[in-house]
């Protein structure tokens, strides 16, 4: 158990989720020595939290390759493996995301039909709901057959969890002309164009400025593009509310407007705190593993265990394979099938 | 001359920009039929203004080999041949990117040691200053010594423009540890990292949270890479400016503290008003040729003239071919020469 600040975050987020969920259940993978008096400060319910006892780890700047070779005694790699052997539901992780994704595969390895996961995560909007957004970094490259294999995915995520019938589903573009872009992603968007037997509603292209407008339900990129996007709109979201913080303190006049503003902005704020929105899975693999961001506090933490726990319940990766087999059966009866 | 909003921008832009700096002339490209009339109702100082009759334009959505193939009538054409023959110093236009840097390139050609141009504009930042950055969407798919190449033309744009005397310089990645990225990205931080001759610092890779911090002069990327995080700033700065407005407009309460902090929020609006950093430069062209962005306004319009004037000052052309010289030299040098 880690992330940026040792597991102080993860341990209170599982307290902060079991307050809203006391049927959660966890096992915690890591220095016993380290966790045993940690949790002994924490107030859970009894039989809430498990040690199992995995002092080595994964470090931050770890290379996937080296870490693979101790999936066996590294807590990461024993998380996965709960998931694998069904003594846990989801593993979740806030450490080496190259690592993590290695990792999974290996001990999940993909559904049949996918050939590499796709890091998924939900982003605010204007709109009534987030929006789905995958690949967010497991895969610097993509081809054309990987960017439907997310986008079938990603509908999958968008029904289940936002509970949208048939998701608007867009690419992730330099522009929205049907000649635009690389040829992976005009590649992508015929193959989507012909797959009106699916459950989603594929819309063409879309621009870095229209992924917070509420008009699309699931964007779909590489995850070299969606992994720049995500972490600008990260940092932008963070350049526009400091300037907004030097604005309000520069005068007196100002400095008395915010207070008065106070309550309103809150509502800003919170829109804004990307521990709201921490916790994406990845998609496409025979188990949930939930990664949680390095630097998430408490709050965020809890957030990605909501996450996960809603995935479970709602049987994610059966909603996925079952989507994924629909897309299979058509592609495989080809060009000879009826219109 | 056109834009989304046909010519009006454009001439509001000129007659703004000839208020700051009465020494500017302009050769406009268009129907004479529409600018004629519209120009006599401007109050633009004599001579300051000359109509060249060109009523074919090249359309907002025509493929650039379409276009290329209009060079010798289209209004965009004769524009970027008038800086070829001479009678322009730098061309302007708010029209099709694609086109606009189909035809400069054949044109103009690129510079010796330049295989292709790069869209180049300055972002805002919490620094001192802004930040250059390189390529916004000129080529989709860029090689190592592509991105090598916008390094040095970035670096001397900041030195020329910014005043800065040796640029921090970094390569846009989704992290910043030397194993990260695509192939061309590592091959290129291993080429700029010996390149310690050029008056620029190479800083390794950064990633998208960070453009906006300050902590670099000049953002390298990818065509593709570079349109997705500048549109997705864009976006998000919007975004946030939106759910500020809703927040102030939520109660009574916190309209009376937006009216309160309203001079304040001004600076805010202006630090992020897309019309004060317009005008775009395609870099490593033997000629200059600047963007303007299709929805700018005549505020705008005028920043970009005044971009472009200042790069005909500031003789940027000679600065960018001064530096490329000097790495060429080195380059060719190779692996022979004295360390």
């Amino acid at each position: 158990m880690g992330g940026d600040g040792g597991p102080a975050a993860m341990l209170g987020g599982i307290e902060r989720a079991l307050k809203v969920d006391r049927s959660l259940r966890f096992l915690m993978f890591g220095d016993e020595a380290v966790l045993q008096p940690a949790i002994e400060r924490l107030k859970l319910p009894a039989g809430a939290a498990t040690i199992v006892h995995a002092p080595d780890q994964v470090a931050g700047d770890e290379k996937p390759s080296q870490a693979l070779r101790r999936a066996r005694t590294t807590s990461m790699g024993l998380a996965i493996n709960a998931v694998k052997d069904g003594s846990a539901d989801a593993a979740l992780s806030a450490g080496n995301t190259g690592a993590l994704m290695a990792m999974s595969k290996l001990a999940l390895r993909t559904m049949p039909g996918i050939d590499r996961p796709a890091l998924t995560a939900l982003l605010p909007t204007l709109g009534a709901h987030d929006c789905v957004m995958l690949d967010l970094g497991a895969n610097t490259e993509c081809d054309a057959q990987n960017l439907v294999q997310f986008a079938v995915m990603g509908a999958a995520y968008a029904r289940t969890v936002l509970g949208l019938k048939r998701p608007r589903v867009k690419l992730l573009n330099i522009g929205t002309e049907e000649l635009k872009g690389t040829g992976e992603l005009k590649d992508a968007a015929a193959m989507l164009r012909e797959a009106d037997y699916l459950p989603l509603k594929f819309d063409g292209f879309t621009e870095g400025d229209q992924l917070s407008r509420g008009n699309v339900d699931v964007v779909v990129t590489d995850g070299f593009s969606g992994n720049i996007a995500l972490k600008t709109a990260e940092g932008t979201a963070r350049f526009v509310t400091d300037l907004l913080r030097r604005a309000f303190t520069s005068s007196i006049r100002s400095k008395a407007g915010f207070a008065l503003s106070k309550p309103a902005l809150h509502m800003l704020k919170v829109h804004l705190d990307p521990n709201n929105h921490n916790g994406a899975v990845f998609l496409g693999l025979n188990g949930l593993v939930v990664k949680s961001h390095g630097g998430a506090n408490t709050k965020g933490v809890a957030n990605a265990i909501a996450v996960a726990a809603s995935m479970v319940r709602n049987d994610i990766i059966r909603q996925v394979m079952t989507d994924l087999d629909e897309f299979r059966a058509h592609a495989f009866a080809g060009a000879s099938a009826p219109e």
